[in-house]
């Protein structure tokens, strides 16, 4: 699996199949006409390409970026405090949107990408739990500027469509019936 | 707060306020006309009605109740194996609604009660995957025999309507919302 997020790796953890977690440095630029699901779609082919030629036969590779999606605007990654709060201030009081794709690779077969949606409400925040969010759990390394699993999600968090899994960066179900699909998971007992 | 669940336990600690958990023994019957919300209103009532005597001033008790509802028909906790298998099978496939109900109780005060409604989809399960999860997670103290968070909720729940926290049964923002009316949250910095 390559993914430096421990949330990734917790979820992946979950289905119990044995895994290793690896670093992969790749150039997680997009270009800038794509929207929606069609940028982490990009990225996280990005990170498999960037890996795939060392993989070797009967080794499956697992990439998987997300983004936050408010109304026509990408959220990253926010790239200090000051854009935390910004982000968080523009999510307060609205329904976004979540995207996660992930890309499955294994040596001598075309790359395959699965992406997830969800959307999620957010109702009031003040300034003050903004900040105090910001503060204590430091979010610069979660799209959005927030994690849905921490105290900001617990109290911010009104709704949501779709999978919850998918918002913490991780659709398992859907990464579990793509396992199926290649026979990896052949029993679960 | 008067619940032995270790996940309500969990997320009333996430909202960072202190807390005391005790057990609770009450009758947790309820008249067989009620219907969905209801059901959970009522239990969690007998709950707090039965530790509210005890409550001294300053005191907020905090007690929930949690049901699944599929198809004009209530799940509760399985009383063993057998009837947790039964209750999966019946769920895979379809879409159910998870209700929970919180009640506070404050001496001197009429209780107050809201209720959360979320909608959860399972996707398909084979009787081998239910029973795996059975034998290794026995869930016979989860109402509808399963926990989302848990290896089940990975890789069956394909999506969901509302809030995850109230699957997991906690709905963390109604409770937030009513501290914070209570003047219990006044800044969190």
């Amino acid at each position: 699996m390559g993914s430096q997020s421990p949330r990734r790796r917790e979820l992946m953890a979950g289905l119990e199949l044995p895994f290793t977690a690896i670093s992969i440095d790749a150039d997680e630029s997009y270009p800038a006409a794509l929207k929606e699901g069609d940028i982490p779609y990009f990225i996280s082919r990005s990170k498999a390409e960037a890996y795939a030629p060392k993989l070797t036969e009967n080794q499956l590779l697992i990439t998987a970026d997300t983004i936050v999606w408010l109304e026509g605007k990408m959220l990253g990654k926010p790239h200090d405090e000051a854009e935390a709060i910004e982000m968080l201030k523009a999510l307060r009081n609205k329904t976004h949107q979540v995207f996660t794709a992930v890309t499955f690779a294994e040596s001598g077969k075309p790359l395959e990408t699965v992406v997830d949606k969800t959307d999620v409400t957010f109702g009031n925040l003040s300034d003050e739990e903004i900040l105090h969010y910001v503060h204590q759990y430091r979010p610069m390394d979660k799209a959005g500027a927030y994690g849905v699993q921490e105290w900001i999600g617990y109290v911010a968090c009104t709704a949501m469509q779709g999978s919850y899994f998918n918002v913490m960066g991780f659709p398992v179900h859907l990464v579990y019936a793509e396992l199926k699909k290649r026979n990896i998971i052949e029993t679960q007992i």
